[in-house]
């Protein structure tokens, strides 16, 4: 049997987002910006991170942490730097408030980047650094999160889940663009397995003891492991060094510390770099734009699927059909205000 | 029995190493910088990247190809990249002549681009990353190689072993440094695994019709696997596109073909990322240098080891005792100049 469904149209996965948000106190603006991210995410059939992260979302309102009605305060650092400070708000209303100048920077002296501090941060990174490609730039985006990854031939963890999401424009096209976890597994996924009675794969997890662990239990209480072994162990440890330590902000560990067991979405900063092609490649700026369609074509053409093609394929049909939300989740977001 | 070995001071491989270059042909600048990065591998004991290198230097020498009285042209592109061309001669005389200006920039606006154009290149990249990280800066270096890796759910190369490198600067200490390439292991490590008539764990390369091989011989012939599946292959995809379309220069395919079958190693572009803790963190710069401190003891006091521990043990070492040569690569090195 299939599962019943509601089919809403974009705009509508918008406005109920922004209802629920607002309905709990989230400032209109703020409720706007996530709003956008969530849309997105329902779009792009990016299931976790649409309609459904309003529920947690929902909850760390509750938890009364995050500052609803925060404004974010723009910083010109350098020439090439802006700061956003979000002011314990949650992270997309900053990143907007920077990303144009992030963006102007980076189209006048080639490379910039814009730091966000002090955000609360649920959503994935590929929105934003598909807005810098959509620029004309090359973006790259990394956060941490909260320490629950061991680092490579350790036992205890040190290490956030560590997104790192990077974009290249393609004139005319969806740019190329990643986004994926540090970790070998989402969270999320071990959760699901522990629900569903499931045994993980081996290369998840260890346990409390530091053996590795097939039970999913076991692994919530004791640490994930980074993807890729010890070099997704080293490009995690950089993820907190740039996007924590480089621009002054807390890591994983600090963050997890201030969390204080709320278990609300991590509190830290983001780190977003820019980088002009134009500028870069100088009198080979064209022909490098064309090495790259021909190194996309390289790939599609035996067969093999560029990172976010899934992704787009959804947004096109979703564009044309609007987006099918199964019933219950349908529910639940009503339940949230009270409807 | 121990294998018989030579022992050298520090500054006997770099005489041994210019001596031989310059008897190749090599212009004296370019001689001094590449056996700089020559003498630093040997004195790390990073063996494949020391005296050993010298071998197939004077091969891709004696093929013709490289400029060896290339003289570097340094371009200020913007307050924010510098680009070195490197005319077709080996890369560390360019690095050498574009780092003092990427590390000014990046003092002055918090993040700067150093670009190397038109470079064959062999040398690992902790050298230079290191060099940008005694200046105070975090750093970032990149490149392609050839086409030899297969992209995720592929059949075919398309990606180089394209490395990455991160340094983190500690004050008072050696730095935090990685340098890994993005396939699952080095095309050298098959090769070895060839000669000693081995096979190859699985994950490592596909044989010539696409499918998983432990025959090193078949690997060869196929192509080999990212790290980390399809998260290691999208960095792969990256690092073509960041130090090689961006900054217009060939991508793994391209500098494949641009060699012709001459097998002399890789010309193509670098581009190396340094970035100020002091501008990016302002207030909060002292925290965030201390909150790295930590982060580094939460590794090292559960027992897991830092990235280039060991390389920085062997040179602490090197630097009191100097360094021993195996005989038989002694007496080849010498060979090299008819001694």
């Amino acid at each position: 049997m299939a599962e019943a469904t509601v089919n809403l149209s974009l705009a509508q996965v918008h406005q109920l987002s922004v209802d629920t948000l607002v309905h709990h106190g989230m400032a209109l603006e703020h409720a706007e910006s996530i709003s956008r991210v969530i849309t997105a995410g329902q779009r792009d059939e990016c299931n976790s991170h649409g309609l459904y992260r309003l529920i947690s979302c929902v909850d760390a309102i509750r938890k009364g942490k995050v500052v609803l009605d925060a404004v974010p305060e723009v910083e010109d650092v350098s020439l090439a730097i802006t700061r956003v400070d979000a002011k314990f708000g949650f992270s997309q209303l900053a990143f907007d408030r920077g990303v144009e100048s992030l963006i102007d920077k980076a189209h006048v002296i080639g490379i910039a980047a814009l730091a966000v501090n002090n955000c609360y941060h649920f959503s994935a990174l590929w929105p934003e650094v598909e807005r810098i490609a959509s620029a004309g730039l090359a973006g790259l985006a990394m956060t941490p999160s909260h320490s629950w990854v061991v680092p490579a031939g350790g036992t205890k963890p040190v290490y956030g889940t560590n997104p790192i999401a990077f974009a290249w424009p393609r004139p005319g096209m969806h740019p190329y663009v990643f986004d994926f976890a540090t970790s070998a597994t989402a969270r999320g996924e071990i959760e699901l397995h522990r629900r569903a009675g499931k045994k993980i794969p081996l290369g998840w997890a260890l346990d409390a003891n530091g053996l590795p662990t097939e039970d999913p239990e076991e692994a919530l209480k004791g640490a994930m492991l980074a993807f890729g072994g010890h070099k997704g162990s080293a490009l995690s440890a950089m993820i907190e060094l740039m996007a924590g330590a480089l621009i002054g902000d807390m890591l994983s560990s600090d963050s997890q510390e201030f969390d204080d067991g709320a278990k609300v979405t991590p509190c830290h900063g983001e780190l977003l770099l820019a980088f002009s092609p134009k500028m870069f490649g100088g009198a080979g700026a064209a022909s490098g734009m064309e090495r790259a369609e021909a190194m996309f074509n390289s790939i599609t053409s035996q067969g093999a699927r560029l990172p976010s093609q899934r992704r787009f394929e959804a947004r096109n049909r979703s564009i044309d059909n609007g987006v099918l939300i199964p019933e219950a989740l349908y529910k639940d977001v009503l339940a949230l205000t009270g409807r």
